[in-house]
Formats: C-alpha cells, sequence, structure tokens
C-alpha cells in the first residue's frame, strides 16, 4: 500500500453471473486508474462487497503495474478475475453493520472511488452504499459498471457481456444446424438458451440464419406466453416442409398463468425428488410422445456464458473502453451512477457513453419490446435481429498455448 | 459427367456421426483427386452408402475443379458435406439386392475408386464391398478413410476427428473451471462427455489442468466398473481439499453388472415413460442428495462433435494429408484396407500413413488400456495425457463473416 495520502485509493469489484467480457470493463478500469493522476492504488475486493467486507482484498497496482500485455489477456480472460458474490445489503434503515464493516474499510484504505462491475443486484449495491454516503456526508464516488449476458438492465443500450453471449450462442445454433442436416431423417433439435425472464439470448439464436440455413425455424421467448398445443402444431407445420427442425426455446418458457414448463412436480426422481430437468428436455419428452421422430435437446448451460475463446471483439472493445470511461467518470465527481451505453448510429453501428441514475436502473428488468415478437410467439422480427447483429461483429485473438486459450491464472479465488 | 472413358471415376461418401475433420479428409480426397491423372469424374454420393443405392450423386468435380478456397472452407467446415448414413449391408450370402444396386451404378457411373470416410459400421462396409468385389471379380479399388471422434478403431494410432473434439472438451473444461471458481462457496461441476463406451474424449478434459488449475479433479472412465458409493467418496474427499471440485465423467459409465448408471427404470416422466437423463444429470441429482453442497451437470452434447471453431489444426491438417493418402493408395492398386495414422514419434509428435487390412479393423473397439488409468479408477495417468496432447495442437485460422463462422453451405441435403 502506497502511503502518498495526497492522492486516493480506488477500489474495483465484480458480482453476479460470470460473462466473457466483464473482465475486460475490470481491464479497462485498471489501465485507466493506473494511468489517472488522481488515484493512487488500486485495490481489487475478491468476491464483491461480500468479500470486502471479510478483508480480501488484492492490491492491482502491484498485479498489473507496467504489464500492459498481462491486462490484455485479463479483458479476454472469461467469468471474474475477482470472483463474484450473490449478496444484497439489508436497507440501511434496517441494519447497519455491512454499511459500518464497508464504509469503515473505505477509511482504512483511504479509498475514494468505487466501481462495482455487475448486473441488477450489483446495482442495488451502488444505490444502497451511495445513499449511505450521502446521508452521512461521506466523500466517496461510486459507479456501476453494467455487465450481464442477460442483458435485462434497464436504460443502456444493452449491456457488456451480452454480445459474446449472443455470439457464442449464434455460432452454436449454426454447428448444431450442420450436425442436424446430416441424417436424411426427420429430426428435431431443441436448443435451450439462458434468459430466465427476457429472451434478449435466445432471440441471438436468429442470427444463425445465412444464405443456406434458416436454423432456427422456430424461436421461443420467455416474453410471451407458450402453449406447448401450439408448439406441437407448429414444429409439426414446419416438418412439412423441411426434413430438420431447429428450435431456440428459453429456459424460461412458462404458460399463461406464469407456470414454468420446466418444472413438473408430477416427475420425481429415486429419492422423491422434484425432477429439475429444463424446458429443453421437457419438450424433448413432449416431441417424442407427440410426433415420435428422431428428437434431441441440446443445453446450451454455462459455456454460453464462459466461453472466451469465442468471444465477440466489439463486446470486448466496447467493454474495455466503458471501464476507462468509468474511471474518467468517478474522478471527474460523478457518482451514484451507472456508466451505460447509447447507441448512436445503427448502420454502421456506433456508440458513446452516458452516465444513468442508478434509482432509475436498480431492481428493474428490461424486456424484449412485443412489437419485435412476431404474431405467433414463435420467431423473433428483423428489428431484433438489425439490434443485436453489430454485437456480435469480431473476433478476438485468443492466445493459445499446448492448443488450449491462454487465460489470466484465478488461483488467488480458491487459496 | 465427363464421356473420357480412358480415365475412370472416383466416389466418395461420408458415413457415421458427425467430425469437426471429416470433411477435411473430403477436402484432401478431392485435392489429390482433381490432381490425379488416372481419374477422371469425382462423385460424392449424399447420404452414404445408402444415399448411393438412391441415386443421390453430387459431381464434385464440377463443385470444387479450380477452386482451391473453397476446398479450403470444405477443411474447415464440421459435420458432413455429404451426409451421412447408418446403414448396415446384409451379408451378401443373406442378400445381394443392395450389391446389384451398387456394383450396377458403379458400372453405369464408371467408378473403378471408391473411397468411404466413416468409422466402425462404415469399414464394416468397406469389408463387405472388397469381399464382393474379390469374389465377382470386380475391377474397382475400395478403401476406409477412418473418422470418429471417439478414437476408438483398431489399429491406427487415432482417428482423425478425435483431436478437434478432445480440444473442445479441454478448452470447455477450463472454462467452465473458471466459471466455477468465482463463487466463494463449496460446488461440484459434472461435465458428461460423449464416448458411449470408450473414455479417450472424457480423458481429454485431463488437458485443461495447467499451472494454476488441476480441473478436472476427478475423471470416470467407462472402461472401469463405477461405484457411485466410492464415487460419492471421492467428492467428498475432493471437497475437505477445495471449494470447486470439477469432475469429468463419461456418458457409459455403468456398474461392474454392465447397467448404465444414466438409465434408471424408477423413473418416469408424465407420460410414463422412462426418463432418458444423462449420466451426469444422474450424479448431479446424486451429489445433491448425499452432499447437499451446490451442484451442476453440463452436458457436452453434439457441440463437441461439430465445433468447427474450435478445430484442431494438427487434426484438420492430419486428416486432409490422410484423404490424400487414400487417393495415392488407390490408384496405385490397393484395395480392401484402410489407411491408416503411425506415429513415429512422441516428442515431438511425427506420423505418417500406412494402410492395414480391413478385416483387421471392421467392428473391433479400442478401448483405454487399464494401465492408463489410475488405480482408484478416477483419474488418469500421465502417458494418456501425453499421448493425447500433440492431438489437440494449433487453431484452425476459421473464417468469419457478420461475426459467425464461415462454412460451406450444405443445402444440397435437404433440397
Amino acid at each position: 500500500m502506497n502511503n502518498n495520502m495526497e492522492k486516493c485509493n480506488c477500489l474495483v469489484a465484480q458480482s453476479g453471473g460470470p460473462t466473457a467480457a466483464i473482465n475486460a470493463s475490470l481491464a479497462g478500469i485498471i489501465k485507466a486508474a493506473l494511468a489517472n493522476e488522481k488515484i493512487d492504488t488500486i485495490y481489487g475486493a475478491v468476491n464483491g462487497i461480500k468479500g470486502f467486507i471479510e478483508k480480501k482484498i488484492l492490491n492491482l497496482t502491484e498485479m498489473f503495474e507496467g504489464q500492459p500485455e498481462k491486462l490484455e489477456t485479463l479483458a479476454t480472460t472469461p467469468a471474474m478475475f475477482l470472483g463474484s458474490c450473490r449478496y444484497r445489503l439489508a436497507p440501511m434503515e434496517k441494519d447497519l453493520e455491512d454499511y459500518n464493516a464497508i464504509f469503515g474499510l473505505f477509511q482504512i484504505y483511504n479509498i475514494k472511488y468505487f466501481l462495482y462491475i455487475g448486473g441488477n443486484d450489483s446495482m442495488d449495491t451502488v444505490a444502497k452504499l451511495s445513499l449511505y454516503a450521502k446521508t452521512h456526508n461521506y466523500d466517496i464516488k461510486i459507479m456501476g459498471v453494467p455487465k450481464t449476458i442477460d442483458n435485462d438492465l434497464d436504460c443502456t443500450d444493452h449491456t457488456p457481456g451480452f454480445g459474446s453471449a449472443a455470439k457464442y450462442i449464434a455460432s452454436s445454433i449454426l454447428e448444431v444446424a450442420h450436425d442436424a442436416y446430416i441424417y436424411n431423417v426427420e429430426s428435431v433439435s431443441i436448443v435451450e438458451i439462458m434468459g430466465r425472464n427476457v429472451g434478449w439470448l435466445t432471440a441471438a439464436a436468429a442470427l444463425a440464419r445465412n444464405e443456406y440455413s434458416t436454423a432456427p425455424h422456430l424461436i421461443y421467448l420467455p416474453e410471451k406466453a407458450f402453449d406447448q398445443e401450439k408448439f406441437i402444431r407448429d414444429v409439426k407445420e414446419m416438418l412439412t416442409h423441411r426434413k430438420h427442425v431447429i428450435v431456440a426455446i428459453s429456459e424460461g418458457l412458462h404458460d399463461e398463468n406464469g407456470k414454468y414448463i420446466s418444472a413438473d412436480s408430477s416427475q420425481v426422481d429415486n429419492f422423491g425428488h422434484v425432477m429439475l430437468n429444463g424446458a429443453g428436455k421437457h419438450l424433448e419428452m413432449l416431441v417424442t410422445e407427440r410426433i415420435g421422430c428422431k428428437v434431441r435437446s441440446i443445453e446450451l448451460n454455462v459455456l454460453q456464458r464462459c466461453a472466451g475463446h469465442c468471444a465477440s471483439k466489439a463486446d470486448i472493445d466496447e467493454s474495455v473502453a466503458l471501464g476507462e470511461f468509468a474511471v474518467k467518470a468517478v474522478t471527474e465527481g460523478e457518482t451514484d451512477k451507472m456508466v451505460i451505453i447509447k447507441r448512436t448510429s445503427s448502420t454502421p453501428y456506433a456508440s458513446e457513453f452516458e452516465l444513468a441514475s442508478i434509482h432509475e436502473i436498480a431492481n428493474k428488468e428490461k424486456r424484449v419490446p412485443l412489437e419485435w415478437i412476431n404474431e405467433e410467439g414463435n420467431d423473433i422480427l428483423q428489428p431484433l435481429v438489425d439490434y443485436i447483429a453489430p454485437l456480435v461483429e469480431g473476433e478476438v485473438a485468443t492466445e493459445y498455448k499446448n492448443g488450449l486459450p491462454v487465460y489470466l491464472p484465478v488461483d488467488h479465488l480458491f487459496k
């Protein structure tokens, strides 16, 4: 710890679920903070705000100063270099214990800038800490930096991490289609995609369509109620036109009463537990029962959020720049806000960064507008494709060693 | 169809399951056949020997002559450009119908060379057609070209396609580990890998280990009987050393009586059908019940065999060269054989190609030697790592357009 008290220190932490781009924002923050004359030491809290309370703190200045190539590897390393937490601060009128611990440590470490990279829950933490600081006249600038593959944060055009996940999903659907096309038999392939309440990621499957392949042939988002009878009719109708039907579905499909189709209490395992099969597996069984053709369900699972080797360059570059912008904002005195992306042009795609009040964002969820979904609820419309397309552009030059991607070691997370 | 009858024609077909490298062997065959003065037209049967019987025949000379860049795209396109079939010829003493059709078409199309790219079943077809030709003094040279992600063909050091699948599996395990490490809670991640009877692909997970990550921490191959009680003990023991346990398992795990752990007739779905959950899902539920920590199962599914964007350059290059070698062999008069890969040096890796009698190969299955698996049956040993390592080396320069991999159109498969 540098004892030059004229300058002050900066804290950064990550929270929520992994993405392929959250470390790119971290790299941007470290790069900008190292170059900023108002900042002395950059600290990183391990495992988010919860880890900070537990004093799990790394000196990122020591780890990265004078090593630009290490920062580049950080930017293309998936998941979270600093680790995550799922932790919600109590409202300060209810319990001050965490606030006392956090602001006590801010003082001990002379932290005047705190950047929190995360999703909805992390923005809630930013809002609560900002409110506490304001109420107690504590001099600290707090800024949220968005990330989530789900793309469900309000105010921002899109979220860092979404583009890379979208690229992985579309590439995988294209490859699954190539895989399915080889057999001269009727088949249905159901690909289950993340997004419990919002269909942005499932919609990204549509980018797999090209001049020879129209897969996915059906797309179901959770924004519209799902009707299993209609689904079977859709698949049957599609099978009258083609042998191979590829279907993209959201993990969060539910009926008009909000009941998830993935959970069915009549299915129990050996231990008498409700089977937690996903929506894909459920529909696989339904197609087997009702149509009887070859059917397969594929769950993209965590791979869609951690596939660093398939990251979108547009996403990674923008995430780095957004991190840099966040450092500029706090050192210019901005606080209680989140940095956001504003699309200034669609063709060609161009964006700029702005600030939004954190209270506009926290705990809100941005869903796919219904006007971007077709009437039948089994496909998406062109404006949604046009919205996602620029975000998957470009490939990251992943370094390989012994045939495997080279990522930054994260053994500090489990030591 | 070229009518120059002084030369003769060549037929190529593909069969079995998809790989990321089977089109590389096809590209090698087309490239060598285009350059070979003994060969006039190159025909491709769509959907294997079954499609040939149905006269689904493409003129590959017309499609590829003078277009080397198109051949390069073919070499890195996953799955099967010519489509597949799962079709077993009856022994000729039982039923001659297929033989009559096939040899009739050989005559009509003046085919003197037939190259069949595939796995075990395809080699059975090569053996049967060779026997028929020999018995009937029919002048045709027939050659098998191996491919299978499973690496279960006898005689050859390894099979084309295995290296690319191994690279995808190891890369995915590394990324899943990064994903798992971020949470500061005990967790078990179970990754289910293809290979019903052989554990070569599951063993490839070990390549994910590096200087900071020892994942996968447990590896179970189907070559050793699987004991669920021992598995629970292994996981518990591992959790005393580390928070995050990553387990690689084969889809084909079975107990000492040969009963697959994935099938359990006590589990039925809504329709009263046996639940076809995989081994991973089953063990996920077992860990939930018996250990109670956070647990997740991930099925790599078909992505491991069709991920062209993550292919091994060593695999693709070798597969192209093996295809070229097969053309050289048949035009020099070789028949009734399969081209094989012989490892001539381990460090550095070097190989050469040879021919093996098809009867040595067909219907045999190469399993992982027990001496390459540890005593406890929960990990593999260094010689197996050393065997796989060179096969995943190098990255293919996949072309991208609009952020997605560019593959060769396959719409002839479903027109």
